[in-house]
């Protein structure tokens, strides 16, 4: 989640009238994008539904993904439970690992989470001393002026009172909030202590940080005793059905399956709108391969795409500058660790492109040792920038084998790939033999642990226990005993084994996509307000994702107009493209500015030249300018507009511009 | 669910080898369309994942689901969370009523739901029974005979014991199975001393029958403070967003909002594969309307179709057979009641004949008065006939206005629609005046009670009030004191009103579909085996809704022929239609065999002629037959198939049938 230190305004758009976030939160919810769940019962926090615009918009967004990865790439698409197996979670590590550090204010109860409580504190007495060095320059500051929308809401924020700071002590906590994620409970007590940290609602003292589980818990059938979460990811569902995805794809790797669906996550204390929401919508892929061999066919499509890349190393540095690279250099010189994991980024970039999000805010952040599981071995995320900093949009890591690896101890399942060989694979190796009939009754109750240290000694020792037997007695070390066995308990023999099969257990590489940050972060991108017009939005999405294509404006409530209207919207529905018609009695400017707020790109109105002539008139959302042509010439342009095989200029060579004097004679 | 009494044979396929369930779930879980979820942790009942086939299969349902209901008539779509604040669910009345009668067995503690458990034990009694009286007349029994595939599985199950019943006791029995739905915690009770029923497992008794609510729970962030539960209906979802919804539609309706999306119901035993399950997806519909015109716009392009109707008098008569009448006749006679409700079940007939569900085990199952919620006006199922009886796979209920009346109650909010009438309405009524100065100090504590009875009276009770007053005094009787009041407390005046807008709170008529059982009942219907193989299974599915709609088979592993199946592929996807290559070292009739039982309808086969012709070949599914043609040709023809433009009868026009001798030259 973004600090201060990542905002960066050099990015936000310039031409335009500045961007207000509350404006945009007003838009949202005024034309019912998205609201918080259950308004009308006061609300829950990071629980949020999507009304028509916004459930359109996802949709449109989900379904490019499917095609852009699902369909083009052969993907096997999965739609596994979200009520999920208490054990299954246990193996991979969310019972006891995914869980945030909280705190409470010991007097009024309250609670938070504390990385975000420490931050929240930190910043705001920077802000303070901000505020004490410019009231000392002279100049008037923030706190003095009326705050910003989303603080008046929020009681818990801390405030920003002028006070000034030794230039050590702020050092100090900027040192601390770049690495706020980072902290350990005990570390979080401590800097709670030496900070002194209280809540800021009462500034009250707050307890020890305590360990919250961030799944939903629930119970599964009536007994109570099968305990179940709701998922946090859909990556596990992938896992546990490796062996019939496998089997599916005529036992061989590479495949990928893929699988778009609900995950869940009870955050302490949601904030940040759509970026931090207990109920989400992800895409994940897992993407199977030989962990030997990562290569991927189609990398030279994407090897000589340039992409902005900030590696782990100079973050280490203590910099953010985005480096522009090919993908091909970028793994040759082995800073994306494998093909795969290149052809994937560049995919990545393609899709953000294409829906809409602007890529000169949009980079490739590699993760510092410490942030990476100890089990990936590179990661990147596609971070996209917005009002609340870099926001980590998309993750892209190697998981390497360890998903499959835990799920196949737990099971005692094989979950490997068998490659036939084709040159058979001939080598000699130390293989023990036990005499199970004598070793039991002699040893009783540790036969079996004497057996089983045996079977998994490694060749070395498998060595010398041969050369102690050949000299009459040899012992083995197991549950803290040690043991003599002889040849009549085990033998060894130096074996000649012939291989035509190779087992592996492959790596996963996986994509996993947080549709409702991209969500955001595309409404961010594409909002703006015209100079004219500043209270009102424009939402500039791409004909691909916006939620309605085309709004159809009969210019009166004439009735020889609305047989026209529908007929154009049916021809629309029959090449497959949405439209809405606004015959409502407003004027027409106030019909096209309605349909700005929700990005309707394209809009045909319908006046009485379209009844004498057969004429309609196009108009174009961003540039608002007109063209007019007959009814099939205008819905031939729009259905190339809106599959992308032609674009606006295109289509102004096509239709003449609509000059206004064209329909004179008709009314 | 079904009863044995429900199962027709008739009904089933009889030009082919017979259906086998356990065959059909076979190919499910080999062809990966879906399995029980956690199966390498040993299985959840209740829960499935859906692998690529059937995910592919469902997202086709879905998709044509969208375009039929949602694109087709404009409704607002939604998404709305999954999580629910229990406060909506305590509204709606599902905390209190969304429960089913649980029995324990008192020695093991195995639990049973308490209806299947005695409808389990009656109809084994009848199964031996009936397999007593055969044996009587000298006929081989089923019980002597090997159990069907389903039976060995199920521990629970109750066994049938050949012992006859006297004649009076079947009756009785086939007399309870027939309402065994409608029973109360009591009568179960009753029917378990009764007729002496045990736990089918053990033969011990079980307890006495509790409620069991079957939602699951879970708790909304840290506090514990805030229950929530998994929605068991997408519906709530949609009325607590009414007031966004109707002013997205300008403050009218009539109009529908749509959602599809994950549902859950935490079944005490579930059973039946895919048609009682934990966890699954639904389509539902909302149709907001005006209570005095539930007309439909469109009712005109449905009133002519001819469905199948069980109406409930028909029910209750003791006759399950079918009426064929069309819409038309069904609503101007009275029996549907009204256009809307119409309407929506011819929608729901061409969706399911759509998508490929058999018509003729379709139909329109209307509720009887006891099963009918009784909030609702009218309510019809579609129910689609399986191996498992007559499965109810889509409700269509008028809910009337039941839930925004009940939302509006608890949140004080005004879910009304509010139409400006043309003509004003003027009329008289009489109107109360409450001097508060003078009420309040006089009654004090009984004040308030005063106030709100005197507000809420009847015209008829304030005309007597104002006859009261009129001759110096009336009385209020208020929480079961009288009061005595004057015209210093209160007036009550005979006024003209002048009303320019009318308020109501809507309607609703809701098409509430469950996706997973009609993805069975179409499997079901869709599969069959070939009388020469009858090992191996057939799925029938239309294009619209196949997994994938082509196999490209290149003939043999030449280099020469796999650049021409890649390309084929590419153009194909580039027309959005959905092939895989099997490029295996199987034999092509093998590999045919295997994509029959995906239900692939179309084959295009590379041989050694389509490198020195530029021919494929097209094979169909259903009957194997093969025709030739150029590659542009083929694919053309395939398009036009998969989108519907053509049928197979035209395909063979177009190309012709392949003999086999075509390529011999080039070989």
């Amino acid at each position: 989640m973004a600090t201060a230190a990542t905002q960066d305004p050099s990015l936000v758009k310039k031409d335009a009238h500045p961007f207000e976030r509350a404006q945009l939160e007003g838009l949202m919810t005024k034309r019912f994008f998205y609201t918080q769940a259950f308004e009308i019962y006061g609300g829950v926090a990071g629980l949020y539904d999507y009304g028509p615009s916004g459930a359109s918009l996802q949709a449109n967004i989900i379904s490019h993904w499917r095609n852009h990865f699902i369909i083009e790439e052969d993907m096997l698409e999965l739609d596994t439970t979200i009520m999920t197996l208490s054990d299954v979670l246990k193996t991979s590590g969310h019972v006891d690992k995914f869980a945030d550090w909280m705190v409470k204010d010991v007097k009024s109860g309250d609670i938070y989470r504390a990385d975000h409580m420490i931050e929240n504190v930190l910043e705001a007495r920077l802000k303070g001393d901000e505020d004490a060095r410019k009231r000392e320059a002279g100049v008037q500051t923030s706190s003095e002026t009326a705050p910003p929308a989303e603080d008046k809401k929020s009681k818990k924020k801390a405030k920003a009172v002028a006070v000034k700071l030794d230039d050590a002590v702020a050092t100090e906590y900027r040192h601390i909030l770049a690495q706020i994620d980072d902290f350990s409970g005990e570390q979080l007590a401590d800097l709670i202590k030496k900070y002194d940290i209280r809540a800021p609602a009462t500034g009250n003292e707050v307890s020890e940080p305590t360990e919250f589980n961030l799944m939903f818990e629930s119970s599964i059938g009536p007994t109570g005793q099968t305990k179940g979460y709701l998922r946090p990811e859909t990556a596990q569902g992938h896992f546990v059905n490796f062996e019939r995805l496998l089997d599916f794809n005529n036992g061989r790797v590479p495949f990928a399956s893929a699988q778009i669906g609900k995950s869940f996550r009870n955050e302490i204390s949601p904030r940040a709108g759509l970026l931090r929401v207990r109920e989400f919508t992800m895409a994940e892929i897992e993407h199977f391969v030989d962990p030997d061999n990562k290569s991927h066919p189609r990398f030279k499509e994407v090897a000589s795409l340039a992409l902005p890349f900030l590696p782990a190393h100079v973050q280490k540095g203590g910099e953010t500058t985005v480096t522009k690279k090919t993908i091909g250099e970028a793994v040759s010189s082995g800073m994306v660790d494998n093909e795969t994991l290149g052809y994937f980024l560049g995919r990545i970039f393609l899709f953000l492109e294409a829906i809409g999000i602007n890529t000169e805010r949009l980079r490739f952040r590699q993760h510092m040792d410490n942030e990476m599981a100890h089990y990936a071995s590179d990661c990147w995320d596609a971070e996209i920038h917005t009002s609340y900093g870099w926001i980590e949009c998309v993750g892209c890591a190697d998981r390497s084998a360890f998903d499959l690896t835990m799920h196949s101890q737990r099971t005692k399942r094989d979950l490997m790939v068998q490659e036939p060989l084709k040159e058979p694979r001939v080598y000699q190796k130390y293989v023990p033999t036990i005499n199970k009939k004598v070793l039991g009754p002699f040893f009783k109750k540790n036969a079996k642990v004497i057996e089983d240290t045996i079977m998994s000694m490694s060749q070395d020792c498998l060595q010398k226990l041969q050369k102690g037997l050949e000299a009459g007695k040899a012992t083995v070390s197991a549950n803290g005993e040690t043991f003599e066995v002889t040849k009549e308990h085990v033998e060894v023999e130096y074996k000649t084994i012939k291989e035509s099969v190779r087992n592996f257990i492959p790596n996963v590489i996986e994509p996993s996509f947080g549709i409702g940050r991209i969500f955001y972060a595309l409404l961010e991108h594409a909002f703006w307000a015209r100079e004219e017009d500043k209270e009102r939005g424009v939402l500039s999405l791409p004909p691909l994702v916006a939620p309605f294509k085309v709004l159809i404006v009969p210019i009166s409530s004439n009735e020889q107009l609305s047989p026209i209207a529908r007929d154009i919207s049916k021809k629309l529905r029959s090449y497959g493209i949405a439209s809405r018609i606004d015959d409502s009695s407003a004027t027409i400017g106030r019909r096209y500015a309605r349909n700005d707020e929700l990005g309707t790109p394209f809009a045909c109105t319908i006046d009485f030249a379209s009844v004498s002539k057969g004429t309609i008139t196009l108009r174009e959302r961003d540039t608002t300018s007109q063209r007019i042509g007959s009814i099939d010439e205008v819905l031939d342009v729009i259905t190339n507009l809106c599959h992308g095989r032609l674009d606006w200029h295109g289509a102004c060579q096509i239709l003449p511009a609509y000059t206004g004097t064209q329909d004179v004679d008709a009314q």
